[in-house]
């Protein structure tokens, strides 16, 4: 028995007035998911626990069976790895945006007007080989990544995670002074660094050709770099020793990507998804099923539905829904359903109404040739909540799928 | 209020293709369970998590309420005690197996040809004063049961529970060296000491005069012990005077024995309930019966319905719920409606086509005058996942019942 397991980002929804009352999973013509309710078991997920919004990173961690309250500390190293940056095991790594501030430090623009890669990347030239002084002991490593997005790691003794962000997240605030969120003298070392370090990063780039060159083309100026997300990489029990499997993961955004890989999966890059409204679902889709062949274990990621909820746009969620479902489709149409189980759920909810993730349970499908069916016939919050896994916590995912591919380990006699 | 809980061994299963699709309880005649769910509340079970399979001795420890993943440590003093044998609070136990190894110790039968008890005891006698060189502070019961079972208490100081088997569990496969499962001095020494008793055991076996009479009368000869499941007996807070019950428990199994010893249950032995196909169940029921005079909590283990799923004899299985069912009918008709409780439950799924366990949540049935009933009006996988108690955990299984039975208590004011 093999697996396939498909995560909508962000899929679940609550009923909203644009739609009649309807979620979007609702609201949605989705005759693949519906059938995989109707041959399969469905129920309802707290990713975390219940009413708490859990954010990508940790979600997949969940489902993927993790304690994420345990092993979790910053989005920071899953980025990191993500974008194939390598981690070691005691750096803090920090996700990092260029961006742009008034001369009060003030936010003006938290991507710095979406900034080329040409230019992000002649930008983090100048921040190759940075040494602070008083800070020696400390290598500092940054790197662009795509667009406005960079990686920031510190690697060094005595560092901490606990720190909170220079990022105020806002745009019309200043950014802010990095506290350590402890007393410990690691925290309060690593606090220091990342104060005097934003200073430098502003000192550097507000006068850069590159930012000149921008502002001369009437482009924001990329005049700061903001860091949050401090995380370490946790020291994860590898997924395909742990079931004795091997497991690959199909996405196309780097904060997942870091996840699976930290757990031990295997990636697949498929050029076309592209993690946005013109993702290829059906290229994903092939990929999924060529990587069955290789693969006991085939992790799709699929981003588009998140984006559509975050940006408050119904109709597109629908018709985001509307392309996984082909992608289910695809897959259900060319594998062989009497060795293979599909597993459909969310990492969380995103309503389409507060644009934020929010902490409704997911509904999830089960379907494989030997799982209790159950009455549910439609994919969808309501239906699946009279499913019959009931509601289930995140981290019981993994294990349930792993049980139906005889994966599992006895405990007793 | 008085309660009788029966346990249907590995009762629950998969939709089986040998059945076109239903499970054993789906296709077994069961009037008397359906009559509890038409009239009870049901329900399913992760005995220990979802997805995890569970041995019966960790279900049974959770399905009387105890945190099994925290007191558990190995089957071996549980059956023990089972058969009778005193364990101390820091002997380690061990279950054993006469078997048969050839020359190079690769085992042929792990069971000596199942050899006859009358044997078994002549050569345990060799192992009744058993002292070992260099370990001569550690004093070594062994002791014969069933057939070839029997059991091996290590009682001395600076022992320890954290050593692998030296029970290969497959035959073909030679005896195994056992190794210690952390780093501590204790498991160091208790593993060597192991090894040096299977060396020992086979000199003194391999060419005892029992086992030359066996092998002209065509026997093989047990001419080695396996050892397995390395455990203490755990400080468990005794069932009764936790609840303020006196409680009694009817099984023919000594592991499950065993267990409901270690939580202070008194054992009633029904000597016609044999754990075996021919089973007399009215037996045990009759007794279960008049056990709820003196007793306030009737604990019954079938043992039977796992041994069909084991070997994959889906008819048997079927059959073997049908004379639980007759167990219950009994029962029904022969308890004060109201005021007994009863309840019904299996301790794992076991797979009749993988004949393992599995960690498929079990249905659970509880009849009582006052429970709050549901629409479930059968009792199968598939019918109680539909009802009112919804998913719950093995450990939460018992305080639901003693609440029923008044007597848990309160927390808060």
């Amino acid at each position: 028995m093999k697996a396939i397991v498909i995560i909508g980002d962000g899929m679940g929804d609550r009923p909203l007035a644009a739609l009649n009352g309807k979620t979007p999973l609702e609201a949605a013509r989705k005759p693949s998911l519906n059938m995989l309710a109707e041959k399969g078991v469905c129920g309802i997920i707290d990713v975390i626990a219940p009413g708490v919004p859990p954010g990508s990173d940790v979600a997949h961690l969940a489902l993927l069976g993790y304690d994420a309250e345990k092993v979790y500390s910053g989005r920071g190293a899953f980025e990191a790895i993500g974008f194939g940056v390598e981690v070691l095991p005691n750096d803090v790594a920090f996700r990092c945006n260029f961006a742009t501030v008034d001369s009060k430090l003030k936010v003006i623009d938290r991507r710095a007007g979406r900034i080329a890669n040409v230019d992000a990347a002649r930008l983090a030239e100048e921040f190759k080989e940075v040494t602070l002084q008083g800070h020696e002991d400390v290598q500092i490593l940054f790197k662009n990544t795509i667009q406005h997005r960079a990686i920031l790691l510190l690697r060094g003794a005595h560092l901490s995670t606990m720190v909170s962000d220079s990022d105020p997240h806002i745009v019309g605030k200043k950014v802010l002074e990095v506290r350590p969120l402890n007393s410990t003298a690691e925290a309060e070392k690593t606090a220091q660094l990342l104060n005097e370090l934003t200073h430098h990063f502003h000192k550097v780039l507000k006068n850069h050709p590159v930012n000149i060159e921008r502002e001369s083309a009437g482009l924001l100026p990329a005049n700061i770099v903001l860091c949050r997300g401090a995380g370490k990489l946790p020291d994860l029990k590898q997924f395909p020793l742990q079931y004795g499997i091997n497991a690959v993961a199909i996405s196309a955004m780097p904060l997942v990507k870091g996840v699976c890989k930290a757990a031990g999966m295997k990636l697949i890059n498929v050029s076309e998804a592209t993690g946005t409204y013109d993702t290829n679902v059906l290229a994903k889709a092939h990929a999924a099923v060529k990587a069955l062949r290789s693969y006991d274990f085939v992790f799709v990621h699929v981003k588009a539905t998140d984006l559509a909820g975050h940006d408050g746009r119904v109709d597109e969620k629908v018709r985001m829904i509307e392309k996984l479902d082909q992608l289910v489709g695809y897959i259900i149409r060319n594998v062989d359903l009497g060795t293979t189980c599909i597993a459909v759920t969310a990492d969380h909810t995103t309503s389409s109404r507060t644009r934020e993730h929010e902490g409704d349970p997911v509904p999830v499908v089960i379907y494989g040739p030997e799982v209790r069916t159950d009455d549910v016939k439609e994919f969808t919050e309501r239906a699946c909540a009279r499913g019959g896994l009931g509601r289930i916590r995140g981290k019981d995912f993994m294990p349930i799928i792993m049980n139906l591919l005889g994966k599992t380990k006895k405990f007793g006699a």
